[in-house]
């Protein structure tokens, strides 16, 4: 942590500083310029952030060196994670994480168990290892449907049966946490709820994989926070998922912020995908944007598909259908093994 | 709701929407031009939503013409609408909407009774009609002071007793509304939670006066739409709050949107004040947009002050301390009559 | 400057940055941390930047520590600058700065002399120090009216004469300028050519006052930037512009800024005003961001009149006429004094 | 052009709109909704676009439904187009376009004969087509390195010659383009420049073929009518670059938009370019967004390259050296021909 001090900082000023670190039992180096002082402090931020540095007189600023996650941090762990999904649920578990790339596929909302069916069908044959679909939805309007909520839930866990894929699924109220890990194999945080930090800490106790969706305003270092709440309650078996931003572009739904892919990569030794559908929020843009997540090296997609997209019950104007679908496992044959993966795949058993 | 069709749309495909709108009884006018064809849709937009139009063949577009809150929307309500808080605290309650001016202040964090209570006594002496205060902190690293939870809910019914001003404190877990609603006069839903609909519904059903703080990331209309949440479960007693939206500016924390104000009188009957404070994140700035907040018509405005904010627990360096508060209230002097309205004070005593 | 090396550089590493700190005649003051080193430089900056230490072999980051500009940083000067705009014009010429408070008027587009006249004399009769009106119009799409050019300058020194108030018009290319300077009092640089390089110098050059407004893109440190390259030409009669910054939302055709106000006050010593019609782009906010402009302490508003707005050429749904026009002089009258201002008029002849 | 009315607008006022439409010769075709009254027009836009309808009482919004570019849109010629740069200039002409993928590669700023040749060679060797380098360099600050100029223009034609490669370099001033053209095979408008209309103008009269960067605040619609106004002045052989916006993101100086490409080729017929250099601003992403790029399915991508790039003049930190330039070709090869096209190389001699 530097400190900054005004050009017009004074002696008493600077030596209140030192004083209130050395007080904490860190040490500060004073370096005079010529237009300004800055106090470098060694020791520990966490301390040094309860100390209002910024609020003492004669201080300009600031400035964080360190990253304030650990857990979740690059400097944590030599080498990027890999986590394992389904290990408990029945059928074979599936691993993300460097070396593979994971398709994830499912309808968006859980609407009857022959829709989920047919959804997950098309998932497979695409090449997915793991099941996405939506029980509890959380929506901008109040007027649009919220999922089938725990019938969805047990749909959900038939598909699983029937197709031999882990599933994933959304939890939005932290009271739900426990029934939802009870069906499902990996629990989604979304993006409207990255900084729940009640969601997070349940979520973070549950002893289930977590899939965290980056919040539409969130900077990299605030989702690696999100992240580092989850890991505090003994759980680093979370999966990043970048969804795209907000930004003044209206051309589509979000930005996609593709360089996060290898940003994170870098801060962090959590696998990372990326969601090109709820990003662009138009079909005729997933599958390029799909195409630029693999290529780019992220350890797998998230996409929705549907056997009827005209009349899903929810963002049926996103999801893959038919030719779409096989195009996408066409890019992932062609493209996985040119970035020097493998698809991810159950887990070969014991 | 307008349906913009691709400029190489056919007709079996206009007549495809056509029909899909009546199905649903709606009305629909086909205008051909010289590039395309619009087709103007006339019935419930709430049933047209359903309809995935935005997923048919040949369609580019849809342009919503209403807005898709109803409730909390000026159409709604003739006028701008008056919120009490305090109904039953037993103080004085007040009243925050047109025609005054309401200062909220107090802590942004409760630390101790001491602490509140010196807070207290100065926002009261600034002009302030409620007490703010946080029991319950969202912060962003898990690192950081999380609040007291009950004891500090208890300490801010004690500084109403002690000051006469009803309390509004956050409220971050569904599962507290209830605690908070039994301590508190008004609940804050902070800006990390305003699509947290969960919370939002059990707000909504709580039976308390809502303080709705804007999401960063949020647009006016997302931030109206979680309003309607709320109302939804029968509570119209909402005060929306604008604190700031997240840009590429860094200089401030958030880039305070002073023309939300006026949009939003425009849009909504609700009331709206402006939260310099955390807008901003620096002590300095927090006066001069405290006067801009006043000047545009906002009906109050929601600030931190602190009687030694070099040691506060929680973003001491934006606390208001000692000249600042007076200055505070020189301000408000000042421009309140200048814009037209009185301060807000406590509801006489019928 | 400082730089932070990563957590896992090497002392060589470090070494190697000292070392060609050194070179230049810079000082390095190394702070070896429990995770990081970090190394404090002391020398001129621009030597520094010159070295290109981030593409170094372990460094991770360079923090900016001074400001990159310095005629316009408010170290630079003691106290706040006042501009003198129409010293030879033949008219009183006018003071921008601080203890008044400037409005500017005029028509969006110079469209014939009858109309200039009578936006003037509006103008005029609303309070105005200075004539706004646009020869050169710079317009997104190339079917919209680009302006009169030199005939509109012309118009402009007309109706300069016919009411004494010293004009300022814009200039988009560099090849205008001196044209442009034999008919104007004050040279404004548009929005959308703040990082136009070759323009900023070119009207640095021509002995004029400068209106610099900010990009819809910039931060406040690139437009202080802008400004430093027309000082940099040995023209420090700057008077900055906020007309909105572009974000997310879309209610507003830009996002006033009101806090660059105060934020631009600390750092520079140059006046700075608002444009609130450019930055809404609808004539009913007009007022109200008038008013916050006044109350947050800035210097002036630049403010879009017209006779007859549903005929302008030019944005006529921002421009205020009649009714709305009087109010806004109103406000003036009412909220100059109570931020303790007067208006700004005339300058008395000696 | 859809004109929604207010809910509370009047017959006469919505009669008003009809009546002004009709006076241009347009058709108004009047729904009359549960809430609002919506006016679809028929006929010529840009007539429309004159009548300040969004001005006149009892208009709430204006909606385009057609775009506000013409020659540049997909709707204007069918198919895609192709670019061919370098056709008089003495070294076999390049075609950008599709079914293959351009490598734009060179240093940032040319510095000296030397480093330019040596960049040009690490260009050609990793598969480049033509050979970028900056003679005038628009920079933020004042301070840095502004460019050889006309000596900087003689070297690029000298490292064309001596490689075969055609040269695309940026011009910043309208008065410059004349010198550049005799030099250059490509002129580039910079992401700053690209609302100058004074310099779109006068490259689009240029005779040259022009890459177009867009804007780090620009929409998409934007940045396609600043190709318009190139294309009015009767050139249409632009190639568009993606380079990044601006967002509240900073791990990465600029956000690559990477949807834009996709989005991009389904409005226009122009080839569109990626520069990931410019946008990361960091060496180490270059490689993952340059792979990004070529499987999202841009026509190319514009890459930094240096000798010795710790001691460049400008952006040494972004540009690719020794192995990275390796690992690009290598990326080249193996994602090219993965998305079906093949890299662009010198046109075949009839």
């Amino acid at each position: 942590m530097v400190v900054v001090m005004s050009p017009d900082a004074s002696d008493p000023q600077i030596d209140a500083v030192v004083a209130r670190v050395r007080e904490v039992g860190g040490e500060a180096f004073v370096s005079r310029g010529l237009h300004r002082t800055i106090v470098g402090l060694i020791g520990d931020v966490d301390d040094f952030r309860a100390l209002n540095l910024r609020g003492m007189p004669g201080v300009a600023d600031i400035i964080q060196v360190s990253t304030p996650y650990k857990l979740v941090s690059a400097d944590h762990q030599p080498g990027r994670s890999t986590v394992q999904v389904g290990a408990d649920s029945g059928v074979p578990p599936v691993t993300i994480g460097p070396g593979t790339f994971a398709l994830i596929a499912g309808p968006c909302a859980v609407e009857s168990l022959d829709q989920t069916l047919e959804a997950a069908a098309m998932a497979k044959a695409a090449g997915a290892a793991l099941l996405r679909g939506g029980a509890f939805k959380p929506r901008t309007s109040p007027q649009e449907f919220q999922g089938l909520g725990k019938a969805g839930l047990r749909i959900l866990a038939e598909a699983r049966e029937a197709t031999g894929m882990p599933v994933v699924t959304e939890v939005i109220d932290p009271s739900d946490v426990g029934l939802v890990s009870t069906y499902a194999d990996m629990l989604q945080v979304g993006a409207r709820n990255m900084q729940n930090y009640a969601l997070l800490q349940a979520v973070g106790a549950a002893g289930r994989p977590v899939l965290l969706k980056r919040g539409i305003q969130a900077t990299v270092e605030e989702w690696l926070m999100a992240a580092e709440y989850v890991a505090q309650r003994g759980n680093l078996d979370i999966v990043l998922c970048e969804r795209g931003i907000r930004t003044f572009e209206t051309s589509t739904r979000t930005t996609l912020d593709i360089s996060a892919v290898p940003v994170v990569q870098r801060l962090s030794h959590l696998p990372v995908i990326v969601d090109p559908t709820h990003s662009a929020g138009r079909r005729e843009l997933v599958l390029p944007l799909a195409r630029s997540a693999i290529a780019v090296g992220a350890d797998g997609i998230l996409v929705d598909v549907h056997a009827d997209p005209d009349n899903a019950l929810c963002e049926g104007q996103q999801a893959l259908a038919g030719a779409d679908v096989r195009e996408l496992a066409s890019a992932l044959r062609r493209l996985v093994p040119a970035t020097e993966r493998q698809p991810a795949a159950p887990d070969a058993v014991d």
